[in-house]
């Protein structure tokens, strides 16, 4: 059994999609961060870092908790054979492109947003950084889509879908696709897939109307 | 053949500590961040991100450049079968925490030290941001090191490499290792370690006297 803690962030959708993709079922379980449930002592004993998604396996050979959207989306591609080639250079460009996105692509959107529209002071050289970093990594996201289809080449994989999350909420930090054409087509299609609609619908469902 | 480029930083250190683990014959080029030299047009043709380290590998099967520090540690424990566990939540957890790394403790670790000493003017509340969550991952990888040996549980990983990158510089964003005392026994551990300490030696000699 699949249990998923999430919320309609941009890190949460990525697990979703990647559930769907591989055809599972799951249970997925609101954790309200507007209302700062990600915080709540329950919560916390499953992540004590206090944020969401965090996958929760239950089976013959017990539960297992395993948090960090991209380790949750290598875990499932290992363990389902799927979206994640198994050797190689082309192997290697899905880690290449994971780790661009929590470590350059994430941070940069997520903290551009944050000085844009929630610090409590402005902070105009903080804001400009993020905004510049952002743009940025925008636009080498934008030349590697001018090279091939898929993120991390000719195939799609679980490095699509985890840049997907942060450039689904592009408005966040006040990006416009227009700038990165190769990005916009490619965000395009990642629409059109079934299965992130579902995941979409599916995590928009947990917000309380 | 291995190349690396890199210089003394805290994502470069992870490459060659990990070759050094692996007894490999590798060849470091300095790529002096102090000059810009990561903005040179032959470096950006290297990596379009501008950013240390970068591995080539050129043999037979020709030359493959690989960037993102913990994708290159990925790359290199599937390639030579150490340092990953092969499947499992063991293996999991290496991902967790790589993932933990790459998208809370450096971007903090960065930040803190960014908006500490290298911004044009005080950006307090940013300041106070990036400290906090700094502080606050610290705390997080201390339970983690309260409860086993290694970042991923028992056994040391690749893991343990990427942490130890920006642990060996926690005085960047002004961090006291004696507030997490298992993280400071631990970061001991990693210093007592052979190939970390060539690894150290070599990432410093590429800074120029």
């Amino acid at each position: 059994m699949i249990d998923v803690y999430a919320f309609a962030t941009p890190n949460s959708l990525k697990v979703p999609i990647a559930l769907e993709e591989l055809g599972l079922d799951y249970v997925l379980h609101a954790v309200d961060i507007k209302r700062g449930e990600q915080r709540a002592p329950q919560f916390l004993a499953l992540n004590p870092n206090g944020k969401v998604p965090v996958l929760v396996e239950s089976g013959a050979e017990g539960r297992a908790v395993l948090t960090e959207s991209a380790a949750i989306l290598v875990h499932l591609a290992e363990t389902h054979d799927a979206l994640l080639p198994s050797t190689g250079m082309a192997r290697a460009r899905v880690f290449e492109q994971l780790f661009f996105h929590a470590s350059a692509v994430s941070p940069a959107y997520g903290q551009a947003g944050f000085f844009k529209r929630l610090a409590a002071e402005p902070q105009p050289l903080a804001l400009q950084r993020f905004e510049a970093e952002a743009r940025r990594v925008t636009g080498l996201l934008d030349a590697t889509l001018a090279r091939h289809p898929f993120v991390a080449g000719d195939a799609y994989s679980i490095a699509d879908i985890a840049h997907f999350g942060w450039i689904w909420r592009h408005q966040f930090p006040g990006l416009d696709l227009a700038d990165t054409p190769h990005v916009a087509a490619w965000h395009a299609r990642m629409l059109e897939r079934p299965a992130v609609q579902r995941a979409i619908a599916r995590v928009n469902a947990l917000v309380p109307a």
